[in-house]
């Protein structure tokens, strides 16, 4: 095992809180004297996740873990599902059937394994505890916290505040996160900023059972592509893991220049050193985002699809057209006796944009254009003589050759 | 059945509130249009109860709906004792074990058949259903209440502000209290002013299984035989329905004046123009306290009972001693060489009083005699000559006949 200090240094990366630090120096002490693995627990619920580079802030934490040699303990929260992580939440969640939160599960798991190595892992599905649970072994949990507590808790208070209502099942959920690291006895606990509550809980729990309580560990909150708010499915900001080379490459391109440190030390394990040089005034912030965009690709698709998809970007932005340029059928009934549609038309019945009236703002900003030599169309009443095999252009990244049928 | 107005001139007697009142006309109506009996729900936690007179006043308003031919449903709270009713508390009870509660539910049952028709009467424990339930249906239940309204509940709320606790597993109380109803499709329930939130929250729960709403309908809480606070076990001002006749009618007697019209109303069924008489300026309040007295002792004792008990008070409290006088045991060692004591310490001895300061405070103030002659012993220090068959007598209702051993 790495001494502790190099543990340290690798761990402490990107982290927000330590909670206690003092704990937590001791634990990784004696696990390196002992050489006895921490029990390092992440837990998150089924609730149909598209996993985004967002949570995988906290994912390439605990595989940092396991790399030095720890136990990564994966907690899914299917029972706590039905329940609803109210963190950061400004309102009470709908409530998932057992079916949905059984294929999420199945799914969500898939996904953390291109961050995680699961065969070293262990997973647990928090139901197979509660699932076993009388009314009594609630209380008994219940017991355990009180009303004010819970009203305390930063987002309650904001929705008591606002008048919204927090329902009473939800304040089960941070007892039952808590009661998950009793079972599997954790040293650490991983999650994000808001939920600093919730993994102190454990805290209360776990000397019940004569367990050393856990440390918990944070981690800031991942801004989306947006630059401004946190990532996230239903902002549209996000970068999913199971994206393509090209659109993961295109959209790290996309973000600006502000979020670039937090993305290099959240998501890559290059050198800080190495960062300041890319991230310097006078230093072109291209470079970094292509070296942030090919690091990120190279985790999910490999080296050789990351610089493919840098290449491709680096041609599109450069003005020439991808090697590949897709085929898009057009029905010969649309155009009129001469062989012509109107463009912005052209536009939305080839799937480049969702409707007219979206294609003709593209076409009076510029954005059209068609042809081997790229002849800009820029008034949206324009006819367009269409072809087999006529190519056409749609902003920057989309193109089309089209076929009659 | 008796016609709507007829039944509603018993059962309004004594009532606080009926909640909603239009409701309650219109359940009593169809009750006797199509002669089916409404169903009355009365629950209780055995948590060690003894029954006295403040318990039976929602019971006797029970036992009213069973005369007028309407069904008596009574809740064993053996599930709910687990969590402990926090109604009127300002502090969270102590948990009872499994074992304490079944104990004291057929020690409640008892009682409770003093007042009670059991035969014609529905007993449920709600641990018969409760304990059926898994984690899922505990959620199932919370999800039907929220932090405010829980807040708002007046008990917690004033817990709240005093900075007391209120543990989570309390909040669950008026739900399953309210979830009882559901269980056993209740018309109307039964309770103490006090306890108005709790009887109201079956009303949000029984229209999700297609039940109208119960109707809620309580009483005033009976002061205690000090005429200030409640009557309650823990403050010595209570008359226990398993009280001694002679006892209960001493109680009864030692009220002060102001509580009577209340004891009237709630504990006897004495027209109140009768009452009216009773405690119209210049009557005899003695006289009114003696009718009091003998109808509640013969509630529980029967008429014979009752009359000898207050032929006993009279005698006693007009200086003659009682037809039997209790045998108190002396070992003669206490005597010293002449067959003396002192006088405090033999109204400790014979456990009249239960300190010998308290029985020189008694003596001092003129309470003590003895002997056939009532010779008065007023001095604390003055040492007393007995002989076997000595009467002592300690204030006005304690005496007792020496037997030396």
């Amino acid at each position: 095992m790495l001494d502790v200090q190099g543990q340290l240094e690798i761990l402490r990366r990107g982290v927000e809180q330590i909670v206690p630090e003092g704990e937590f120096l001791k634990k990784l002490e004696r696990s390196v004297r002992e050489n006895r693995p921490l029990r390092v627990k992440y837990g998150i619920d089924p609730t149909g996740i598209d996993v985004h580079l967002g949570h995988t802030v906290p994912l390439r934490k605990l595989r940092q873990f396991q790399d030095l040699g720890h136990t990564a303990v994966i907690i899914i929260g299917n029972y706590t599902a039905l329940v609803g992580d109210p963190s950061g939440r400004d309102e009470t969640r709908s409530t998932l059937t057992k079916e949905q939160v059984a294929e999420n599960a199945r799914d969500y798991l898939k996904q953390v394994g291109r961050i995680i190595d699961l065969e070293k892992a262990e997973v647990h599905q928090n139901g197979d505890w509660f699932g076993k649970w009388e009314f009594l072994d609630v209380l008994d949990l219940m017991r355990r916290m009180t009303l004010g507590q819970i009203s305390a808790r930063e987002d309650f208070a904001k929705r008591i505040a606002a008048e919204k209502p927090v329902y009473l099942h939800e304040c089960l959920y941070p007892l039952m996160q808590g009661w998950d690291s009793v079972e599997i006895n954790a040293d650490v606990e991983l999650g994000g900023t808001e939920q600093l509550f919730s993994l102190m809980v454990a805290r209360q729990l776990q000397p019940v059972r004569g367990q050393d309580p856990q440390v918990a560990m944070t981690m800031p909150i991942l801004v989306g592509t947006d630059g401004v708010r946190r990532m996230g499915k239903s902002l549209g900001n996000y970068i999913g893991v199971a994206d393509s080379a090209e659109n993961q490459f295109g959209k790290v391109m996309s973000i600006p220049d502000e979020p670039m440190a937090q993305y290099f030390t959240l998501l890559t394990d290059i050198p800080a050193a190495r960062i300041e040089e890319w991230l310097a005034p006078g230093s072109n912030p291209r470079d970094a985002k292509e070296a942030l965009g090919k690091y990120v690709v190279a985790q999910y698709h490999g080296q050789v699809a990351a610089d493919q998809a840098a290449a491709a970007f680096r041609r599109r932005s450069s003005g020439e057209d991808p090697d590949e340029i897709p085929i898009a059928y057009l029905s010969a009934d649309k155009l009129d006796a001469e062989g012509r549609i109107a463009a912005p038309s052209l536009i939305k019945e080839l799937g480049l944009e969702s409707s007219t009236s979206n294609a003709r703002r593209v076409i009076e900003g510029g954005g059209f254009n068609v042809g081997p030599h790229r002849e800009p169309v820029s008034d949206p009443r324009a006819m367009i003589y269409v072809s087999d095999g006529l190519v056409v252009r749609v902003g920057k990244r989309k193109i089309a050759e089209i076929r009659l049928v």
